[in-house]
C-alpha cells in the first residue's frame, strides 16, 4: 500500500488530522490498534474551544455538535461557600461547546466512512520506519499477516502510550501532580448550566456535564484510591460537602453509568517533529484536565500539521513543515502553563503548608474582582489564537 | 504622659501613621527604639505606588517628591535575551514614583518636627500593657529612666523584629525562598530608564534605581552566600552575564556605595488587630521584594488605620477599628500573592525539574503578549485600590 500521510491512531487526532488533509486534496490512510467500538468505549473531555468547532465546521463534521452542543458563555469558580461567575463571553467575545469527545469521534468516523477514506482497525505492532529519508514506511500485522506501507509522511496520532514517540527520543518535561479525579458519569440533569470548579479544604471537585441530562462530577483523591472505596452513595456524599450551599440544593443524584480514577499528569515532549515523522495530540503532550485543554490542544497542533502539509503538497514550500515543531510547542507550552494553574489554584496539595492555601484563596479573590485576570483566564479557557 | 494614640516605630509606616493622625486632630507620641541617624542609613525600597505618593500628598510631605521622584510609566521584563516593556499607564492610567525610602523617611521627620509632635528616640525595652482594656501602657526606658505613657490606642509600627507582634499571639503564615538578594549600591546612572526584571538561567536580577545618577541593581544569590565573596567586579560581572545585550551596551559600572545580602521571605500574621493594638506594616507582614510592596503596604495599611481612628473620635463609631483587621489584610493577602507570583515567575528554585524552567518561559511569553495578563500584572504593580 502505498498513500500520501500515513495517520497512526484513529482517536480524535488522527480523524481529524485525516478530514482535513482529505479536504486539502491530500490521500491519507488511518492505522488504529484498536477497533471502532473501542474507541468509542472510552469516556473523554467535553469542552470544545471556539477554535475547535471552527476545525470541526471546516471538514463539515458539525451538525450534530450544532444540535446537540450545550454552548456556554462562562464558567463558575466557587470556594468560601460562594460561587463567583466568569463571564467568558464578555471577557473575550468567544464561547465554549460542552460536546463529549465520543460524540466528537462518533461524527468525524462517520464523515470519514461517507468519504470513503482507509482506516486500518486491529492494526497490531504497528513500526515506523526511515521517516529520516523522504520515504517512510509503517509496518503492522493485521489478521497475522504482516503488511507494508509507504508514504511521504508519518503523523503521530497515537496517544501518550502509542508506539510513534516511542520510535524517537524526544527530551521530555514532566509533572506528576500528588493526587487523581474520581469521575462519576450519571443520567441526571447536571446541577448547574455551566461547569463550577470548587476550591475545597475537603479537595477539589468540578461539576460538568455531556448535555442537558448527562452530568459528569469528578473529586479530587488520593492517588492511591481505588473505585471500589466509592460506592455512588459516598461520592454523592462527599460532592455534597465539596460544593456551594446552592448547589447542594439542586444536586440531582442517580446511579453511576462510569466511574474510574485518573492521575493528573503534565507532559511535554521536545521537539514534535523528527524529519518526516510528525508528532500531534497527546503522543506529544498531556495536560491535567482542570483546564479542559487535552483535545483542544490536539486539534490545534492538527491545523498547524494539515496547513503545513498543505503548503508542502499545493505550494512545493517546506516552511510549514519546518515550523511545525516550533509553532504547535508555543501554544503547547501556553496552554500547559494554563493547565498547571489552573491546577495548581483549585487543587488541595497534601503536605504544603498554610501559606500556600492562604495564596491559593488570596488568587481566586483576586480573580474574581479583577477583569483583566478574568479575562486572562477566559482567553485561556476559551482558547488562545491559532 | 497621656497621648490618644502611642506609635511603636519611628519608620515610615509609624511616621505618616502620625502625620495622618495629626491632620485628623488625634495626638499622637513616636516611640522609636534606634536614633534618627540609624533610621536614615537604612538603605530600604525606592517604589512608591501611586496610592501611597497620594497619601503623603494628603499630609503635605511630597514635595520633594514631586521635584526629585522619577514618575515611571512602564517596566521592562528580559528573558532569552530580549526585553519587553510593560506599559502599566496604557493598562491602568497610573503611574509608580521611583524615589527611596529612605528619602520618604527624611521627609516624614521634617514634617513631624516642623509640626512640634512628639518623638522619643532611644526608647529601651518598650513594652506593652492592657491593650485589651480601654486604658493601654506603653513603658519604655530612656537613659535609664522607666516611663509609663497612658494612651487611647497603640499602632505597632516597629517592623518584623519590633516588640508588638511579640506581644501577642497571631496565627502566622509564612514561606521562605531558597535564595536570597545580592544588592549593590553605585554613584552610577541607571541602565535604563525602567525597572528591568530578568528571568535568566543563572537566576534573577533586578536592574533598579534611586534616581537619575543612583543605581541599584540585585542578584539573585545562594542563601548561605556572603558578600565577602562579591568584590564590585564580580558582582558586574555576573550582573552582564544576566543581563540582556542591549542592557550589558548600556551599563555603568561604579564602585559601590553599599552591598549586603538580604533572605526572601513571605509572612503574615492574623488579625492585625488586639484589642486596642493594632499591627501595620512589617510588624504584620513581610513580603519578599520582587513585587515592591513592603513599604506601600504598610502606606495601606497606615491608611485603613488613620481612618478607622478618625471614625472612631469624630464619629464616635467602633466600627472601622472593628473592620481594620479584615480591610488591611484583604488587601495584605493580594499583595502577597502578586509578591509571590512575580518572585515564583522570575527566579530559579534550586532543586526544582527543568519543567519547572519551562512554565516560567511560557508564563512570560504569555504574558508579554496578552493585553489582559499585562494589564493584570500592572494593576497588581501599581497598586490595587484601597
Amino acid at each position: 500500500m502505498r498513500t500520501q500521510v500515513a495517520i497512526i491512531g484513529g482517536g480524535p487526532a488522527g480523524l481529524l488530522l485525516g478530514q482535513l488533509l482529505h479536504r486539502y486534496g491530500i490521500d491519507n490512510v488511518i492505522f488504529e490498534r484498536k477497533d471502532r467500538d473501542y474507541i468509542l468505549a472510552r469516556i473523554r473531555a467535553g469542552v470544545l474551544e471556539q477554535g475547535t468547532v471552527g476545525l470541526l465546521d471546516e471538514v463539515g463534521v458539525s451538525a450534530r455538535l450544532h444540535h446537540d452542543g450545550l454552548v456556554h458563555h462562562g464558567i463558575e469558580l466557587a470556594f468560601g461557600g460562594a460561587r463567583h461567575r466568569i463571564d467568558m463571553t464578555k471577557a473575550t467575545g468567544k464561547t465554549v461547546t460542552v460536546y463529549g469527545q465520543t460524540e466528537v469521534t462518533r461524527d468525524l468516523m462517520d464523515a470519514r466512512l461517507a468519504a470513503g477514506l482507509t482506516t486500518v482497525y486491529n492494526a497490531d505492532n504497528a513500526s515506523l520506519h526511515d521517516f529520516d529519508g523522504d520515504q517512510p514506511r509503517v509496518r503492522y500485522v493485521k489478521d497475522g499477516v504482516s503488511h507494508e506501507v509507504t508514504c511521504d509522511f508519518i503523523a503521530g496520532c497515537d496517544g501518550f502510550h502509542g508506539v510513534s514517540r516511542q520510535s524517537v527520543e524526544p527530551k521530555v518535561y514532566e509533572r506528576v501532580y500528588p493526587f487523581g479525579w474520581l469521575g462519576l458519569l450519571s443520567e441526571t440533569p447536571p446541577v448547574s448550566p455551566e461547569l463550577i470548579y470548587n476550591n475545597h479544604e475537603r479537595g477539589f471537585a468540578l461539576c460538568s456535564m455531556r448535555s442537558s441530562h448527562r452530568s459528569r462530577y469528578y473529586l479530587q483523591c488520593a492517588l492511591d484510591d481505588h473505585i471500589d472505596n466509592w460506592p455512588d452513595d459516598k461520592f454523592w456524599d462527599e460532592l455534597k460537602r465539596r460544593l456551594d450551599p446552592e448547589a447542594v440544593d439542586h444536586l440531582v443524584t442517580g446511579p453511576s453509568i462510569e466511574k474510574s480514577i485518573a492521575p493528573l499528569r503534565s507532559f511535554v515532549a521536545e521537539p514534535m517533529r523528527f524529519g518526516r515523522l510528525f508528532l500531534a495530540g497527546d503522543a506529544a503532550h498531556i495536560v491535567p484536565p482542570t483546564g479542559a485543554k487535552g483535545l483542544n490542544l490536539a486539534a490545534s497542533d492538527v491545523h498547524y500539521l494539515s496547513t503545513a502539509l498543505r503548503e508542502f503538497y499545493a505550494d512545493k514550500s517546506a516552511a510549514g513543515i519546518d515550523d511545525y515543531s516550533r509553532r504547535a510547542l508555543s501554544r503547547v507550552w501556553k496552554a500547559e502553563r494554563f493547565s498547571w494553574w489552573m491546577t495548581s489554584m483549585l487543587h488541595r496539595f497534601p503536605g504544603t503548608d498554610e501559606f500556600s492555601a492562604r495564596i491559593q484563596r488570596a488568587e481566586l479573590s483576586y480573580l474574581v474582582e479583577s477583569d483583566a485576570a478574568k479575562t486572562s483566564l477566559s482567553e485561556n479557557y476559551v482558547g488562545l489564537p491559532y
